[in-house]
């Protein structure tokens, strides 16, 4: 009955089936699949009588306005918690930051999509680490946004001799007005698990501010409090002088680490305009995060089971990173080509493959693994378009105990079966 | 130290103080200031203790992963609820509409703004009554998209002959290409409370389809539930023959109406190439709405509790309805030239002034109204630019028992002081 195809709108016909969907396609196809892919969280963490009783406390106390719709803006207490915290972390006295900066979000992905959407057109330039989180390449991608990646020296380390190349080679070619972002995953980095030092930091400033490239400045912190020692004491972007006169947003999630389905984000945003501009935004889109998901999170970290909760969380991961990490070592992968470093903080292992091996999804690897019953992330998804395919993103964040051993082993074996 | 302004996106450039801030500012500025304003719900009604309830009940059950991220689309169970509600409410046969076509979202406005992204680039038309849903209205802006207004008859009916008058020249102007979806608040409209018959639906359909335009249909359903005698029985555009064709989006909300700030939306669209792009798009914006809201609200319509908090609902607001609408009635308004319908559901009563009364920001009935200490939406907001200055909204949702009246007078205060 339907003549003719509906038609989208240029964003509408931009958007792509995405990657993730093609690992969950692949996963939902095979059943008895162990998925070391998924960057989910271990259910046996997730507080789930403590939220209960969270909002038993809620009914109690009987303020009904936490069933009302809120500030778009996000709950006030919960944002000044937001800007104190920042303030705590990088060492500096309460009240650097405030809560007329900070805004709560439906999960930092929002932040992210807000930040991008308020800054670049289609055919801009943000400049990326590589690798860096796929899901805001997707995003990127979807927003018709080009994504130009920092060159990275073999541990991991920003180049920054490379980066200024870069930058040279932008203004020559006439797409210095094109960049727009700098976006920075600093804290045990989704997918690598690297951090970036304070003096990386301020050296891709430096370069920025020498090319004349003083652009706004996404610091994704997702991870921060997820270092197994404790949160890192490498100081925001907001604390080094290097970025002084940058826009700058700082964005991170109270919940992917605490109770993850509770799904509240947060940004800091010292610049003014494009903070009012991402405020519209999010108006349109939902005119304010559930506040009473936010009253739950901000009852969690006034009475401090959100900072129990860290504790508890860095210990698992600590211990369910060792358990990966270790299996592997004694598998034998570092003498087959494989190299990684044991991480700190986050849900992942980054594994390099030998040279010459293909771990796209078109690649030899990644079908041993599906045969051998595992999923992971192949590592071109990281990067840039055509950067970079012998990476591996293994995430332990979901499994553990016999599983976890499991699906290790059979990681290591669709690389045997691969070996050359 | 800053050197430039922060550079935007068109997008970044496009959006403005929403009206809805300049409402809020002015509340915030005069702390004495009823609103009559707020589309908010009675926080007496909302089920704080019940909610706890539900929280309980799911720790109980120890499926700790409600707590855990989602699936995009939302959970299967209350997708499946949704899809049979509708079937349900339309009288059909179960397993018309199905899970798949459902989807989940953070309030019925993300799936509005889902919608309108994925159709529309700046410059396109979407077909809106007169009045609509402000707010949407402010979205289109912020997107650049044109609304225009369907004509409409004294009884606030669509006037069919006026809307193909309005086609015929749209299509002489060369600019049917340009007509990218209809937008009907069909249910107990807010701002108007009235309420679309099946033969004005139907006859919309007939007019487009008569002039080639079978474009994408969003039903906004928001109040269908709050109906003071139940829902209504006035199908949806699914069950209409003459909308065979039309690619169909129906929306609505399951928490404003029950626990607002829960704030769960949900989406049905029986077109796949739409709906596979909203939900790409929204997976871009955040992955998925809350899992644990969803979870509180899925239980909720399961136990019958979201059926049963309804039925208490509708009573509390047929009952505010009377006291508002008994209250102006009696106040004289009427004589002075102010007409208007008692609502049988929804939130709003909506008034037409006097000839030639301007009830805009700008105009003597806001200002005597502000004097008055009482605030009120000026219905220019509620259609297209520049249509209509003569109507006013006003909503019982917020304020109950002696601050209901006293707006109430306030408000005719307000109104007998612009007398001329």
């Amino acid at each position: 009955m339907k003549a003719v195809r509906t038609q989208l709108s240029q964003l509408g016909r931009r958007l792509d089936f995405p990657a993730i969907a093609r690992l969950m396609t692949a996963a939902l196809e095979r059943p008895g699949l162990l998925s070391l892919a998924a960057g989910f969280t271990d259910n046996a963490t997730l507080p789930l009588a403590e939220v209960g009783d969270l909002a038993a406390e809620l009914a109690r106390a009987g303020d009904a306005s936490v069933l009302q719709y809120g500030a778009n803006q996000g709950r006030t207490a919960l944002r000044a918690w937001t800007a104190e915290r920042l303030d705590a972390l990088d060492g500096v006295p309460r009240g650097r930051l405030n809560e007329a900066q900070a805004f709560i979000t439906n999960g930092s992905q929002q932040a992210l999509h807000l930040a991008a959407s308020i800054l670049c057109d289609p055919g801009d330039i943000v400049l990326v680490e590589q690798p860096t989180y796929f899901v805001f390449l997707e995003a990127l991608k979807g927003l018709g946004i080009r994504p130009v990646g920092i060159p990275a020296l073999s541990d991991g380390a920003p180049d920054l001799d490379g980066f200024r190349s870069l930058l040279a080679g932008l203004i020559a070619e006439g797409q210095a007005a094109r960049v727009r972002a700098l976006y920075l995953v600093s804290y045990h980095s989704n997918p690598s698990s690297r951090s970036l030092s304070e003096a990386e930091k301020t050296g891709l400033a430096e370069a920025l501010r020498a090319a004349g490239l003083v652009v706004p400045v996404i610091e994704d912190a997702a991870y921060r409090e997820l270092g197994y020692d404790g949160p890192s004491d490498a100081r925001s972007v907001f604390s080094l002088p290097a970025y002084d006169g940058f826009p700058r947003l700082f964005l991170g999630t109270f919940t992917k680490t605490y109770a993850t389905g509770l799904k509240v984000g947060y940004g800091l945003c010292d610049d003014p305009l494009w903070l009012g501009q991402m405020l519209y935004l999010k108006g349109h889109q939902d005119f304010g995060t559930g506040q009473y998901a936010q009253a739950l999170i901000e009852r969690a970290v006034l009475t401090g089971r959100f900072e129990a909760g860290l504790v508890r969380l860095r210990a698992a991961y600590a211990r369910k990173a060792g358990v990966l990490d270790g299996l592997l070592r004694r598998s034998g992968l570092e003498a087959a080509g494989w190299s990684w470093s044991r991480p700190d903080g986050g849900l992942y292992l980054w594994l390099r493959g030998p040279e010459g091996l293909d771990t796209g999804f078109d690649g030899p690897l990644f079908r041993a693994a599906m045969e051998a019953g595992v999923l992971y992330v192949p590592g071109e998804l990281c990067f840039p378009p055509g950067a970079d395919n012998r990476h591996v993103r293994l995430s332990f964040g979901v499994l553990d105990g016999d599983a976890l051993e499991e699906a290790g082993r059979r990681f290591v074996q669709a690389c045997e079966a691969t070996r050359g």
